[in-house]
């Protein structure tokens, strides 16, 4: 039975549950003092340069709070979209774990634009206020929209010229690379991003993020400790490590996340067709949000668990992943329809 | 190769594995809220009583901070030894999140007594000084050691007529139900304690931990926020909860730590007739404490690898876990005795 | 010399130092247990009913550190306007000490409204979310402007029929009493506030500030603690109790008040006078928002210090306090035009 | 009516309360912007180098938090005494605000040595433990006692050989400057102190202390921001550097200490002629220790309020301060005298 509830609802795919399978083969040293860690580092650093430094944590939630951690002083903040995850849907873990606060702008489609940007340049230096010190955007964003190449450059270069870090909530990085056709580096790095929230969990893996500083002495040491007293040091780290090789080798991150954002295309062809369905947001990577009958909703939603994200539109969002099959997008379309048509 | 450094070393269990496997089925909707996850709650209220609330989390400092923070306000302090885990192993992760102090205390094998918690019994009301809400003790110990169940309930008494909680870390509390002979809610619940640490990882998980909470009105509806707060709700809990299901089916907990502790029993057999070698603490569980020449020690950690606890003495920490062999412990101990033997 | 720029940049009122003079006798015991504390509470209870509970505090950011921590869990939520000084001009105190978040709302002239509330209303009870928990207000305004009763006790209807507290920030609640013709209790308390924090470093105090629960089984035995955690705890607190007991003695946070206001008023009219000056929001207390020209701003602040509180605009605030003098007011009426005039 | 409790119990010595009233004339920028402020800034360079930087905060536990709170890293830790007011007296103030662990060391009438700090100097510089990086010591200590200049000397050059920073509490450094014949220069930045928390409250001021680093540069920017977000930052505080302006003129700070020393050790000489007390502690400072009939304590206690610190012995503490009269110390003597007789 599959959903379009969410990509995390996915099973894990098949060549990563062999990795982890493959690597529990004897004993090995703890904390990622392992054989597979310093692959899957090594990996990274093939991938991303050899300045980059890759802490793998169990969340996406923990991921974001550990990098921004690393990059901020209690008194500084962090501007994000006012729809971001980390504003909406970590239940203030980075607020209570980092003691900043979150400076949430209200912007269109999740996406922030350098005019949001300009709002803070300006900022007081005084100590009445807290100090923009960092950026996190999400790409692909919790829409399932995209930040094109250009819009992140232009961000990136606006918030270095005032001093400030760019942090990517990458969940859906593969996604958004897969579906502007980048690389990994291409997609954040050379665009000017500085710490990328590398997402697993939700392109396949049983579980495992990964925080990459670009430039490992971005954190000044900090990461290490950040992890742990964050309580993301994983004691039997070769088994996220081993995930995340399995998922970089043979670009399968690209393989899972294209078959991904073709399930959601095909999704919104089908709706396309079916009337009393309005789609409400581009549909870029692997989600489709669109708006119906409330009642209809509810009758779908006895078939097809789904969340509406906003309840007085409504608007229901549709996610698809790695394991999708495409009859079940056309099994979904059909209860779409009959849900309408009762 | 298998080591003698940590349990945690030790790779999973083939049964907890092949549950993992088999819950690899379809989707499941994400966060705890699948079929998995209800069974093995369901499991844990069936041992633990019907009273009882059950928070998995990814790893032992994050199962210790949700559990302690659940039970104190930030002016309140956690009384724990000196040699507790908490105190000395997870960096300050509990008193940056909860902002609480540690009281630790300097006690022998890692274990408290009722004089310990005299000391803070007639404490100061007054707002000048954190308030002792929670004694937090380790079952077994990190030393291996144990509190007997008479002792545990000597304790328990003594800190509820003081109004205080009792939380145990229970890391290994298989390994001491184990050798204690006793069940797991007769080594814990039944004792006093209130809120325990049930350990997995270091007892044949792939990774997973789960609070539980034996009244669940203790924490005051505060858990699951808290959880997630700690960056310590996994998206895909079927996979840890699926885990948990294993271990606690066919008393595969104790299979698996009455291996270890046997393991460990027959380490302290060679080992004692290893000229140089002298056991420093009582081996009831699955650790030997043991101090030898200091050069010696530098010649066998080539072969295996183990951590020095004690530096000055020096004392060598030697763990076994549910996947070593026979031929493990007598490799091991040839090992030993060559190194001496140089 | 008199400036526009802050109430805060008064003098102490005289029948205040006074009291502090008087106080200076011979040695009273520390930390409030003394009988100038005794005293003050006393007042306190006797204007705010007897079930009030007062806690003093050095300022204001403390005071709203401390009645707010006192009612939330780190996962809990304050809702806020966007321009409250709280969320703006506190540095993220709130957000590191209480580890929470604040749901910052845009509003118009700093006031909350029903409506905004209603947007909290309907939030999710999940765990991924915060949980609003308190709504605060500050009256009068950070612009001046003042809640009416009727809009207050809607307010606090509302909230409370969510399970939500009320906190007002009165640093300058007596400038909102004395406006409103009311008396303390009747502003806050009998509209529905539950938590004041009563201001007096605004109203001619050399420092001191009091958080009053108006039902002291509110904070459940916190409130003493947290002051102190919060460092906030007097010493000499018979220095602070003596300003305050001065202060509502005679009613003279209501003649410092009124004066003050009515100082605003002519400030109001005087400039209404001048070409090139627009008041740009309602003038109900000690303050004056107004626009002009940019340039003849830098000139008449070379003469009378104040700030620009919204640069784009640009809109400066102009305030008054317990010892602005009719001639202070008429000299400052004068620079503003010949700063124009130029 | 003088009392031995606390030299918080004192009054505001005339010559501060002068200061207070000539500094109350017209109107003063807030937050430190003002004359008197610049003035006592430059005093505090005058007397401890060009190169420091002061802020004035409310009280002592405010300045030990900000101070340290910028010294540290939430994963790093304070090494201190046991008996440290910071560790016992501060309500884990340090904790909450700055997530950091203390590392509480027993040790001899409050006096930490070298070869405390080498049991910290090899510890592990692995992510799971906290990593020192400041020793606080107090001077003169909870106990009255001193460390000589030689000792400060040796700990301040061990800490700095391990990368460490050394605060000094100096709640009360003017009693121990005075008792050492030193100048407040020399006996602290000179014997290698990196920050003082500078006492003035207990040194005959209404309120205040004063943060001083000896290097600037050490906070890296944070000094402002962490008082303001402390709770820290007066908005009059004109007020509190008029009374360190007097305090440091004319050397008032050595002619209250020394007073209050000179009476510690007239009690000192008076309750030897007593039978039945026996003093407990060196008395160096403004503070006797002593030991006496528990029951006589009470009789004692009704006629003047003091504080036992031991109750298990008990050790009660009788201070003195800059207006204690000899008068006072002679009836104190008599009633102690006849509560031990009756």
């Amino acid at each position: 039975m599959r959903t379009f509830a969410s990509d995390n609802n996915a099973p894990i795919a098949p060549e990563i549950l062999e990795a982890i399978v493959e690597a529990n083969d004897g004993d090995a040293v703890g904390y990622g003092h392992d054989p597979y860690t310093e692959r899957a580092k090594a990996e990274f650093r093939e991938i991303f340069g050899a300045e980059s430094d890759v802490y793998f944590t169990f969340n996406g939630t923990g991921a974001n709070v550990v990098a921004l951690s690393c990059l901020t002083q209690p008194y500084e903040a962090v501007i994000c979209p006012a729809t971001a995850h980390l504003q909406t849907d970590e239940c203030g873990a980075f607020e209570r774990f980092a003691g900043c606060k979150l400076l949430a702008v209200e912007c269109e489609d999740g996406k922030l634009t350098v005019e949001h940007l300009q709002g803070f340049a300006h900022s007081s230096r005084e100590e009445h206020h807290v100090q923009p010190r960092v950026v996190s955007i999400s790409q692909s964003t919790e829409f399932g929209t995209l930040y094109e190449p250009a819009e992140l450059r232009e961000l990136c270069e606006f918030a270095h010229a005032q001093g400030w870090y760019v942090h990517m909530d990458g969940a859906r990085i593969s996604n958004a690379a897969a579906a502007l056709g980048l690389g990994l580096r291409e997609a954040s790095r050379d665009l000017g991003i500085d710490v990328l929230s590398f997402g697993g969990t939700k392109n396949g893996l049983l579980g495992g993020e990964a925080v990459v500083f670009f430039d490992g002495s971005l954190h000044r040491g900090a990461a290490p400790f950040v992890r742990k007293q964050g309580m993301q040091l994983a004691s039997k780290m070769r088994f996220i490590a081993a995930q995340f090789l399995a998922l970089l080798q043979e670009d399968r991150w690209r393989t899972y996340a294209d078959h991904a954002n073709a399930m959601a295309k095909k999704l919104e062809r089908g709706v396309a067709e079916i009337a009393g369905v309005r789609v409400t947001r581009p549909v870029r990577c692997n989600a489709v949000f669109a708006t119906l009958d409330r009642t209809a909703i509810e009758r779908i939603q006895k078939r097809f668990f789904f969340y509406v994200f906003d309840q007085a539109m409504p608007e229901a969002r549709w996610m698809t992943h790695h394991a999708t099959r495409p009859e079940d997008v056309d099994a979904f379309c059909r209860a779409i329809a009959e849900g309408l048509a009762q």
